[in-house]
């Protein structure tokens, strides 16, 4: 370890921010703040000229589609939209290699490192070969994308998802023939291996993701939760992110996607609801009445055209928010963050939509903040993202001589990080007490830009 | 000269991507693109792993706000907007003395240099004391603003703001003394003035800037437009960025602001209308006929609540477009660009919106990236921005190998720049032919940052 206590100039901690206390680490683990502890074994190491945050987290990723970044932004149609771009998307998907998957993971997770993410929760749907065989092993893709961000040092909730169908009364298509196992119950075994696989690295875990109301029937979806909430795993789902998928869901069920999660038990505090645009006010109050957490993805959801996320309605009703870089177009969390409320903003035509209200001692930078951090965390069933006693240490260093933030108060931090804070400001970025970026960088740098350059030469040397 | 040409693996010119071309560079200008010329003094300097596009300007720019950001981010009152904004704004404006405004301003020219801007159009409306009488020489805060911006080494238009009153009907406000002067020939003097002390600086020109015609009645918009136009000048004035300041014009005029500005003669090719979100057709229709620039400042009009500009529909008009980062809450040109499309994206449910229609030779990126570059010389009246033989030699070097944008082909290059490119790729910035920044520093951070927190604390410590 290389310093047991660190001294900024600021600590953002159990979400305010504390001037010149000293964060002391233990096991991983943060053991004080404030005062350094008597019985550690060195004065704490100041650092001046700088800030220490929570870590952030993507509570929603799809690493490998780092690889369409940037190549589909053009009209292929009269009318593009979500879904022309995931025949895009699919392209990539049904080419990959194993080793080419890795390649295009690990610079996505190197990325998010260097963006200030400590924890990503990957929601992986690819688990098959080109021909929709099984591997010999059928976690091997999940253990390469998960082994990718470990090897980058990232805390890793490995979601791996059930994927059964291309919808209901929809044609089967083939370019989705990597993502479908034969039943829940075959599901549910390679969860239970992958998870035994895992065991050994306290960063690592799992959880269970049934794709979505439109690729899962209910005899998945019931006791895919179920199963889920008997091992203490966290649920994550896609949500009604588009129109149609709701469209199809009423007509399949007679309910919406959320009423329909909370028929089979599949909606309640250990649950996220991905994206979640497309909601009427009872879906809303029944989000908000199982404590479901919401990953937003603004920066995706307004690459995609999904439309905008009504976090305020749903805080209001009892959800919490968290935040997913999920597309990857950009690793850029705080950018989440701030256009969670910026889209709101443009909605409403105020400013300071998503500011708690009166008597709450966080602000609106704060209460951002923490969907990025705590938010996060509690979505993918970590408990932590604050930095308090005994949470992980997991956290960013802030240069605050970066011109983005330069001649920032306590009063104002968080707010100007969320708001305006640039990656250039990023300097170190820490996971259980180590350190995995420092000077903005990983050290791995070399290897894994020339193992994707190398990967992409192939993907789209083959199309 | 540092050297006087210059080959990257991808080079932007005359909106293509060029794959292995030198820039030759001679008298601040592009000498030749493609092969170097055999009259060149040296060979090439090979840039590896490099990309140089045109660089990025801001056409509208409140320097000095940088002072207030991220202190303005929570809720003041029932209802927070503009206009609760603003007065936090004026807060900052009465009390920033000579000396505090060049330091403020400084700092906010640097992180634009670093952030890839080479051009910036200062929308400048501090004139007089805080007691509302002009300094020695009225142009005094207009120089100091327009000098920190040359030290920084960008191309600068100082656009002086011409202010008489609070609004039609409206009573006077204390806080706007600095911006109000006698008369539209006391306004006008002092333009001429500013031209003549500039004289002699080929970076640093002026232009005429009527505020808004709420804050400008017909009586002073008329005859400055008029003598813009005899001078040459471009002319800027805010436009229907608020409901409210629609609502006044047509109350006094019976018109709104776009039809009473063609009325007065101020509308045409020169004049750009910055904002322009609450517009009717008709008023999309005026401002294309007349070739008419609007000035988007998407990061600040989402951060203000402000609305969506409808790009798409004033192209389809032909009106042009620029960006600018007006209040400064992020220096970020490129998120400005993709924002312009995205917000457009979130209320059409679709992508790709303003893809340029089949049959015109640039795509998406290209164009969006024109917005922040050509589309900002010409708002500004400066030839180029697309770095063309005989065009300004303003550009950045954004570094291949940053995982923003690591892997990218020369058909994705200018999306994935627009689109995903972080601060941390741009590595050098020039203009007019010489570096400004150079391993992401302009060198002059240690005095500026200190300068900066020296006025910022007396500025707060006022408070």
């Amino acid at each position: 370890m290389s310093s047991n206590a660190l001294q900024p100039d600021f600590l953002f901690s159990g979400g305010r921010v504390l001037a010149g206390a000293a964060l002391a680490l233990r096991d991983g683990k943060v053991a004080s703040v404030g005062a350094p502890l008597a019985s550690l074994d060195q004065a704490p190491l100041r650092l001046r000229g700088r800030a220490i945050l929570p870590g952030l987290v993507s509570a929603h990723s799809h690493a490998f589609q780092r690889a369409i970044r940037g190549r589909t932004e053009y009209r292929t149609s009269q009318r593009d939209d979500f879904w022309t771009w995931r025949e895009a998307m699919y392209a990539a998907a049904m080419r990959l290699s194993p080793d080419d998957l890795a390649a295009v993971s690990k610079l996505c997770f190197l990325e998010m490192a260097r963006a200030g993410i400590t924890a990503v929760g990957e929601f992986h749907y690819l688990h098959r070969d080109a021909q929709g065989r099984a591997y010999a092993d059928p976690n091997e893709l999940d253990l390469r994308v998960a082994r990718a961000a470990r090897e980058v040092g990232l805390r890793t909730v490995l979601l791996r998802v059930a994927y059964a169908r291309a919808g209901f009364g929809v044609e089967e298509n083939p370019r989705q023939r990597r993502f479908i196992e034969g039943s829940p119950d075959e599901y549910l075994r390679n969860l239970d291996a992958l998870s035994a696989q895992v065991r050994g690295d306290p960063l690592l875990t799992v959880g269970a993701a049934p794709h979505s109301v439109r690729a899962c029937p209910a005899e998945w979806i019931a006791p895919i939760a179920a199963e889920a909430k008997r091992r203490g795993f966290p649920l994550h789902l896609h949500v009604s992110e588009q129109p149609g998928e709701v469209a199809q869901c009423k007509a399949e069920h007679g309910l919406t996607p959320p009423l329909l999660l909370e028929k089979l038990g599949a909606l309640h505090e250990q649950t996220t609801a991905v994206h979640a645009v497309h909601l009427d006010d009872e879906d809303i109050a029944t989000l908000g009445r199982a404590r479901a957490t919401v990953c937003a993805c603004p920066t995706t959801e307004r690459n995609l055209g999904d439309g905008i996320v009504r976090a305020d309605k749903l805080l209001a009703a009892g959800a919490r928010i968290s935040l997913g870089t999920d597309s990857e177009v950009q690793l850029a969390p705080l950018e989440d963050a701030r256009a969670l409320e910026y889209h709101l903003r443009l909605v409403e035509q105020q400013r300071a939509v998503l500011d708690p209200r009166e008597g709450e001692l966080c602000g609106l930078g704060a209460r951002l903040y923490s969907f990025a951090s705590e938010g996060g965390m509690q979505s993918l069933g970590i408990p932590g993202g604050a930095l308090r006693v005994g949470e992980p240490a997991d956290f960013l260093i802030v240069d605050l001589d970066d011109p983005s933030i330069a001649g920032v108060a306590a009063d104002d931090l968080v707010a100007a990080v969320v708001f305006s804070l640039e990656r250039t400001a990023i300097r170190e970025v820490w996971v259980a007490g180590e350190p995995i970026v420092r000077d903005g960088r990983t050290g791995q740098e070399e290897r894994v830009l020339s193992d994707y350059r190398a990967a992409i030469g192939r993907l789209w040397e083959r199309a």
